[in-house]
């Protein structure tokens, strides 16, 4: 799962039955640092996060488990708020031999 | 899922049986303001869209959910037509700490 | 999905025993003018293309769908000769606002 | 499956219900020789892994499996503690002809 | 699914209990002529391959097809020995009109 912030919101009248219902939101993959670093995508809104958040998402068949028993055909959803990242010393590039 | 849009249609004679009768749309990705940001790729189309309008598809295996219960050999469907995105202010690269 | 041509073939004798009987494809991604546009990949044949053939293929677990009831451990799947590509004409990189 | 190393751990209070309970690792892929070679994700924790460690994970639908009969939206999992890796001589570039 | 090269194995004491008594490779893509093209990732052996062979693998949760009705969490299988390609005369870049 990745990071993003929420930047926006999605509007569609026609669409699958199954995505009724649903929130959409635009996202943007953020860092631990909280700086965007990729384009912005579609996700459905498992757990009613807002623009401005951070939130991880999942990406493949999983994003649609949010939403069982229902089979949605989504292929991104967020599915927790990020409170904080801890990250240990050594994480930002620092070699280390294992 | 991802913003893209229709800019054509595909014709097979020989294919698996179960995508006879799916109309199949050459779509290419977009951004929110509307410019190509990928290649063209094959599409089933789930909900009735044409060329030149703005859709959002679903990848992997979660493209076959559009089409349950039958297991349809597809990896990319066309899911919904967007009417518009909002974005908030912050969404195109100004950085925020969180 | 993604066009490709057929470029060749693959010959296995020690493999899954799902996979026996099924032609392996060496197939390599084209855009819509027949200009390779990636590397060569091994494709299950599912509907009998060979070598010089336009072909779409399908990744991931729905790959394996062509050749259910069967689970099939396999990503590629050819399924549908292409006979012809209908592009609208903004399809190649135009600007269009939407 | 990749090599990673774990470099922190995520806190979030606001969840989807099968995400509660299970630990957040913090990873960052690294190479046989433990050289970061790309971004932090988050992954959940089958094995009880923590900062420091030396680990493989799974991603996509499967990344779930860990967790079974649960259907639990995730999209990375640790799945095993690497204890060595063992490179044959020509596994760092040297052309060989098959 | 790509061709690969075993180029090593991977020892692991603390791991997932689905993933005790498969053997874990070490393997890097290869083009058809046998160059490496990519990073080496650890896979599971459906087969029985060894160190120096050149093999082909599935990704995703296929990739866990091979060994049902367990549900490994894995997502890279080798699931056979490559004997030999046959490559058509325009496979390798020269283009051809469709």
């Amino acid at each position: 799962m990745d990071l993003a912030r929420v930047v926006g919101t999605v509007v569609s009248v026609v669409k699958d039955p199954q995505l009724v219902g649903i929130k959409l939101l635009l996202i943007r993959p953020v860092d631990p640092q909280g700086q965007f670093t990729g384009s912005a995508m579609i996700a459905l809104d498992a757990i009613g996060a807002g623009p401005g958040e951070t939130v991880f998402y999942v990406t493949g068949k999983e994003a649609s488990f949010a939403f069982l028993p229902e089979h949605v055909p989504a292929d991104v959803s967020v599915v927790a708020i990020v409170d904080h990242v801890d990250e240990s010393t050594d994480a930002r590039g620092k070699r280390r031999q294992t």
